[in-house]
């Protein structure tokens, strides 16, 4: 038995064989940035041991070369590559501690109660007391009782409603108020002056997890609560979690029930929040993109990250929400929208059920942005959709100095077109530390306004300011010096960041391209979604091409739309009907069987706003 | 802390806190008799204390009275009203510990497979592989298959049935063989070849606890296993066991919880006896009288001990087996049968399933014989019933000698006319230590035919013989002599005893005479059906006058027919509408608003073919 002790949490964890200083922070709930997943490849885990002879290994030659000659001297390890075999003290620097992102909450006003079908009904009902002549059962009574009243034919009640039913009968004197679900079950029964009913939608991001706690009856957003992903520490992307969870024994067990237990604390702050009992949250819905659906319920998604790319449930289902352990009221249920593909999740149908698209007469692309694209176009008769691979380029990953929309965050740039001196806008106004999705591509728009970016994508060498210079990795330029930030290194945007960005709008562009041949007519409306999405300038996204910019459309930030699509489905029958009726009109294409894909994505990686040569 | 040590088992409990030896014994599993559920009524567990000088209170008054001044002197004491404080061994005598009782076990044949409507479908299906083009989800492709190849429509799948199919559909190449349940939910998916599908019909008496596994393709009855119901040391009968889950903080929770676990048991020992996973066993049917039907769900049946007798619940229901604890598959369904009324349970419901009276024109009588009789009366037309408390009786509790159907219990008993010699037939043919009900019955029914019980229920007088004495309590008949029997005393049937089944005899026959007055014709055949009825010879039962003596009439010992009937509903869904059809259109006459059932009762008391004086 050994122990491994985290500075500066002062965490720690007894095991008692080999174990990676990175799984070891797992167990003992320290957060370790980690974009691949330990696979040694992204170099973002890096520790420090602070054992004056630790008993361990020295660095491989892969984890020098990740590491680089200066870390390596200042005695740097990736916690991924490192083994501990006895005590171990290891230092997480701030660089590599997992921030709490910056999370879209704010969420499009619901229906009003009077337009929407709701899926859980309050009636308040009297049931009449047994007699000697009439000792009908209690639930009997209170099933006959709901028929004269409120004229409900047949309600199921599950043993755990039944076991409720003798007692409070009595107490209320028959007075009681009955929560009905679709017309069919009875999910609650109480009081007659209960509160709510209460619902919960969740969207489950990969990066983030987001809660809106909805007031059934009146169709309003009470609470929203957020939190990271806690499936991070397993891999940053769908891919590499849907190895580990090939790789690991009992990995989709723990990709599950973490997932479950990250929403069960959204449940519990949200009603926290608003001074209610998790109990009276009677229903929940759950959108996601195909990978999180997948392990919210349960189910491997191996053979999604495998062509032919099939999911193993593609339509809506609904659970008891106990059935996957969700801490709501004990008869709940939860819903899920139907997802369309592999890589087509129950959160684009969920953004498309947001933006209306599918009821308008005008032509209208919808573009999720995040590590995978999601895309859709077309209006009311059809709808074609994709989902492209855009790489974590836009949450941080891949680019040198890259984060997460955490406080610090670059996401704003400014660059003056005459001294080329900077402005900077960080997420909370804190010193910069880092570039996030927005900022890396406020930065490129800047550079190709102010011509520094060529439309090859290459910085403009003629271009003389000591911002633009030669680095360890070729040509890049610095956003902030060293001595205006406490990372005591200079912030910069690398040629290879510039390529990131190019390959991630490349593809998300022939995506975009591939569907608008389909439509034949010109797109008047762009819907600009995701985490990433409302931070995204409109204008920057079609500077640096991300977006097309055809002449007379409407460009609509939309922000959290998959989030707002959840709530719509939670309080709304008939919008979970649309969502299964989008899922099923909606035709897929599926880009990588399409011959085309890699001309239009390596033409669409140039800038065609920037200047030529 | 201290220690409380039972002999001859050895086991032992270490407590922190005053606690009755009977309460020590329920936790460290030691089986002690205890037929008033601890009140200090039925003087049934005796103990002997070891300490040679125990630190515990002398017995009370009532204490010694239950015990009788030898008992006393010899250091007897009752479990129930002995507090131990500090260490104690406590002796347990043979006749106190709780035995395994002799359990009707033999079921009438099930209906062939090809008459009946089975609740589960096995269907064969070959799914096919997805491709680039239809990447459609697995379970979709796998309903789509169901639809094409089998017809049904819309399959509803939990997610337990969901996490399967990836993988199983890649094994086997897409062959596979679907559990359908009810035409609408698939319930269990496995390779082509898996065995079963299984079922378990439960008969949860309030004295023990049957389990059938059935084949449900061939609709046979494979093994067959029974226990005593753990609930007896919570109190023997229906009333005491309510009374006990009302004055016991979580009594509810261990009446529940010990019946699902003891069904469990019985569930895994059957699976055992074929060899078959208890994973393969998708469907259940639980029967049992109210109150057991309650404490099955959890559902607490307080308002059923009370006026006017109302259950919690009555119609019938099916549940997922998970919900409630059961362990069969994670998927499958348990159904409950209706209940009728508070006192005429799912158990009344099964017998006249397994009777089939409720299709026959023949005018017949189902009396289900236990501690509270269930009478039934009718044909096709109609059915009237009621439900009569007995008294444990008939299961031998209040007799002084009596015990349960257990090895050693005296159940058959012949008297020489001339002589009134005794001759005994003994369960298993061990040396007698009690008598059960059955022998209760023919001691009775023998002591009438040879004249020694007169009309009115006394001991005649007139007859010599050693064995009709004057004892402790007044005339007694002397069946076994203390040197023919292990127990060191002779074992006799005193008069109180016979008052006993005076008391139990009337009220039966008090019931049957209301019913047979709303039927108004005569009786054609009588049911005897029980854990006791297959054990009662009809003609002791005539004797007796436990049942009319209608002339023409056929009498049919129909053995454990709520057994037979919770079979019947198990593998049947024609026989699950008739069940709820039986309880919809049964009348129930509640005998306590019936002003003529005392004077029914007290002139039924007595003996009519037996001597006059």
């Amino acid at each position: 038995m050994f122990t491994i002790r985290f500075l500066p949490s002062g965490r720690s964890i007894d095991v008692s064989s080999p174990i990676s200083v990175l799984e070891a922070a797992r167990l003992a709930r320290v957060q370790i940035e980690s974009t691949c997943g330990g696979k040694q490849k992204c170099g973002k885990c890096k520790v420090v041991i602070r054992n004056s002879m630790p008993n361990i290994l020295p660095p491989s030659a892969p984890e020098k070369n990740l590491l680089g000659p200066d870390l390596v001297a200042k005695g740097y390890r990736l916690a991924c590559a490192t083994m501990a075999t006895d005590n171990l003290t290891v230092f997480v620097p701030r660089e590599t501690r997992t921030k709490r992102q910056v999370i879209l909450t704010s969420a499009q006003e619901l229906p009003s109660a009077g337009s929407i079908k709701p899926p859980v009904l309050p009636c308040h009902v009297t049931v009449p007391s047994p007699t000697i002549s009439d000792p009908t059962a209690d639930r009997e009574r209170l099933v006959k009782a709901m028929e004269m009243e409120h004229g409900f034919k047949v309600l199921y009640t599950d043993s755990l409603i039944v076991r409720k039913i003798p007692a409070l009968l009595r107490s209320t004197k028959g007075s009681v108020r009955i929560l009905v679900r679709k017309g069919n079950e009875i999910v609650g029964i109480g009081h007659q002056s209960s509160n709510g009913p209460y619902g919960i939608a969740i969207d489950v991001g990969s990066t983030t997890v987001v809660a809106y706690l909805v007031d059934l009856a009146k169709t309003k957003i009470l609470s929203i609560k957020s939190s990271m992903n806690p499936q991070i520490p397993y891999g940053d992307d769908v891919i590499s979690r849907i190895s580990f969870c090939q790789q690991t024994e009992e990995g989709l067990e723990k990709l599950h029930r973490s997932i479950i237990s990250c929403t069960n604390s959204l449940i519990s702050e949200a009603c926290k929040d608003i001074g209610i009992s998790k109990k009276e949250v009677v229903e929940v819905s759950v959108v996601g993109n195909t990978a999180m659906h997948h392990f919210f319920l349960g189910v491997n998604p191996q053979f999604v990250s495998l062509a032919p790319y099939a999911p193993a449930i593609s339509s809506a289902q609904e659970y008891k929400a106990r059935d996957l352990g969700l801490e709501i009221a004990p008869s709940g249920y939860v819903y899920f929208p139907p997802v369309k593909a592999g890589f087509v999740g129950s959160d684009a149908v969920a953004c498309l059920l947001s933006t209306g698209m599918y009821r308008s007469r005008v032509p209208s692309l919808m573009i999720d942005i995040g590590t995978n694209g999601e895309i859709a176009l077309g209006d009311r008769n059809s709808i074609v959709c994709c989902s492209t691979a855009a790489g974590p380029a836009f949450e941080g990953g891949h680019i040198k100095w890259g984060m997460r929309a955490a406080s610090g965050a670059i996401e704003r740039v400014r660059i003056d077109p005459h001294t080329l001196e900077v402005s900077l806008k960080t997420i909370h106004n804190n010193s910069p530390i880092g570039i996030c999705g927005s900022g890396l591509i406020s930065s490129v728009a800047e550079l190709i306004r102010t011509g520094c970016i060529l439309q090859s994508g290459h910085f403009n060498d003629i271009i003389k300011t000591p911002r633009l210079r030669k680095g360890e990795e070729g040509s890049e330029f610095v956003l902030s010096w060293k001595q205006e930030n406490p990372t005591g290194h200079d912030i910069v945007i690398t040629q290879k960041d510039i390529a990131e960005l190019q390959m991630a709008k490349g593809a998300i562009r022939a995506g975009i391209s591939i569907l608008m041949e389909s439509l034949g007519r010109r797109v008047r409306r762009i819907y600009l979604a995701g985490a990433g999405g409302n931070y995204i300038d409109p204008l920057d996204a079609q500077t640096v091409d991300l977006i097309p910019s055809p002449s007379n459309c409407q460009i609509i930030a939309c922000g959290n739309a998959a989030g707002h699509g959840a709530c719509l489905a939670l309080v709304d029958m008939k919008k979970r009907r649309d969502a299964e009726r989008i899922a099923g009109k909606m035709d897929y294409i599926e880009l990588a069987a399409s011959p085309r894909f890699q001309d239009l994505f390596v033409s669409h990686m140039f800038f065609p706003k920037a200047i030529d040569s």
